[in-house]
């Protein structure tokens, strides 16, 4: 069922709305069709979780925006001030056809739909409504990447929680441990130290370190292992933390594990450094990759340096070769190279930060040296 | 990270690949475009969990298997077995041109891709590709909805499970906790029993019972309450379970409760009972819908009578108005009518049933009667 987004500040949604419409029309389309997900809530404070049956927020250039929602999952809705925001409500019940009841709020044919709505809706409504399709991930994007006030103090407090879980870390990672039971007492200080869940822990140890998205396993930690740990999640507001520190159970086994930390280190500061309006997404992530590279480990940092984050965990700006995006005060993203040795050890550090007017603010300040347990 | 469905069974795993391309040919389509969920699950042990980053199995008719997958996402597909299933992967890194990969692998232009393939992929394969873009949720359905004897095993294992947790709900549901205390106690039971995880706790208490989608709160469990429990998750093969029990505190506070109750366990038992292969769906839908409506209720059921379940919580057949599909032998799916009762109460009966070759066999096996606790 739908969640609600803290306190429902109307004046901010219903600015929002028109903003959207607004970015639609100037991007040549119709209407923007939003199913459930993090652009919703970022729009009318409820994302819902709707999968097979249709839910959608049309909103049309020039026209009323309707909300239409199978009747049972209204409830989950109450809370939203639709009034207020000038949305039409219009529900369903399964046997009636959706898709109609979203044509029947258009005024063209170009529509504009959310990148995750499930094919099953892309492709019904596109035989419904008949015209061209597009994503409106980057007409929507242009909003939710430049992060108000609220936004912002929501990501930080968000940075601040997952800080608390790392500096705790010593309570649950330790030799002769599972990956699994200490993921397990991580989730339960994620959701103890300020958030609704925990969206992801990944506690990478050994080997394991050196897959880039390994989650956890039965594999028991060893003396002198290396452990990466990347984890997350959302506070009340919606809007998420992510951070991953690198840990070593004593002395490094390998030795080759500090003279190599040493260079991700020069690279993730580099990076956080080099973060001002102005500078291009693709440069950060050169920045980062160039001093691993460097240094020779250019083929163990196999993915790119950072993903933008708010409602979602990923979503733009992307800090990846190819994207020319100037940064702008208020674009937060995670900055977080890593060095992969397959077989042998992974290292990764990640904080989020955020572009402010002259510089740079990170969300996470937990120390970037290899941390000895 | 991509999981596993239990033991690999290499055979079976190439007979639906097989199967897959053969009913792609017969419904016109070129090629098969899977994205990761419960179909990449099905038709090669692996269902990944890729959002922004494309991974996409494509089956073209006449060509070579082909799954694009990002290189940083490529260990969790090490123990598919690719080469036995003659699946070629290719791995892409970021800045790649992912879409294109998929593109190379094809024979022809005509695509039908995976229900849930989010937009963002659909779209950008829809233009890389060029020719129409149909669903391949009807294609996948045809497999899927038809169970084999290694997949009811498996949903009758997690109905057990699942029946096992409703066996002990007087252990949870308590008069003076919250719902969100109840429903965090069945949560840790539903693992415990042999779930994998907890996908889904409904615990509707008095007026909330009356929202069919309701979750849970806050709200305090008071005496004479009646209160919907729906719960379910998947077992280690990853079938799931899906079971309600309505339950009463005590002697229920409404009059109307124990007279109301009756016709929808008439109402659920008559439906199950109507189960056998040439029976269609929309009758067994009409079967439950008859006696409640009968009976003066009929505005209160607000929702379907049921939905298949396998790999999915939700996926074909439904159990609804206007699905003429006949049943066959091996197809499961839920038969849960309710009765809401807007800021009173509400009930529902589910159990997760299989069409046999003379009728029907029923995975929950709970008492259907109100309970008392």
């Amino acid at each position: 069922m739908a969640t609600i987004t803290g306190p429902i500040d109307v004046s901010a949604l219903r600015a929002r709305l028109d903003r959207a419409t607004a970015a639609a029309e100037q991007a040549g389309v119709d209407a923007l069709l939003i199913s459930p997900g993090s652009d919703l809530r970022y729009l009318i404070g409820a994302g819902g979780d709707s999968f097979e049956r249709l839910t959608c927020l049309a909103l049309p250039v020039g026209g009323t925006p309707r909300l239409v929602v199978p009747k049972l999952e209204q409830p989950g809705y109450a809370a939203i001030p639709t009034d207020e925001l000038g949305v039409e409500v219009v529900t369903w019940v399964d046997g009636e056809d959706p898709y109609a009841l979203v044509k029947a709020a258009l005024k063209g044919e170009r529509t504009a739909v959310a990148d995750m709505m499930p094919a099953l809706h892309t492709i019904k409504l596109g035989q419904a409504i008949g015209g061209a399709q597009s994503l409106a991930g980057p007409i929507i994007r242009e909003l939710r990447m430049r992060k108000d006030a609220a936004e912002i103090d929501a990501l930080r407090k968000a940075g601040q929680a997952i800080d608390r879980v790392h500096a705790r870390m010593g309570e649950f990672l330790r030799v002769g441990r599972t990956e699994r039971e200490v993921a397990k007492d991580i989730a339960d200080a994620i959701v103890e130290e300020g958030h609704t869940v925990a969206d992801f822990v990944i506690v990478g140890s050994g080997p394991n370190g050196a897959s880039p998205h390994h989650r956890d396993s039965e594999r028991v930690v060893q003396a002198g292992e290396v452990v990466v740990i990347d984890i997350g999640g959302p506070v009340a507001e919606g809007y998420n933390s992510d951070s991953t520190r690198t840990y070593v159970m004593g002395e490094p086994t390998h030795d080759d594990v500090r003279e190599t930390y040493a260079v991700l280190q020069a690279a993730q500061k580099a990076a956080v450094e080099a973060v001002k309006p102005g500078v291009t997404c693709e440069e950060i992530d050169a920045v980062a990759r160039k001093v691993i590279t460097d240094a020779g480990f250019g083929e163990y940092f196999v993915h790119r340096t950072g993903h933008g984050i708010g409602l979602d965990v990923h979503e733009e700006p992307y800090i990846v070769s190819g994207n020319p995006l100037p940064l702008e005060a208020g674009m937060a993203f995670s900055v977080e190279p890593g060095i992969y040795l397959p077989g042998r050890w992974g290292a990764r550090i990640e904080d989020i930060v955020v572009a402010t007017p002259d510089g740079v603010e990170s969300f996470n300040n937990r120390p970037h040296e290899l941390v000895v347990l």
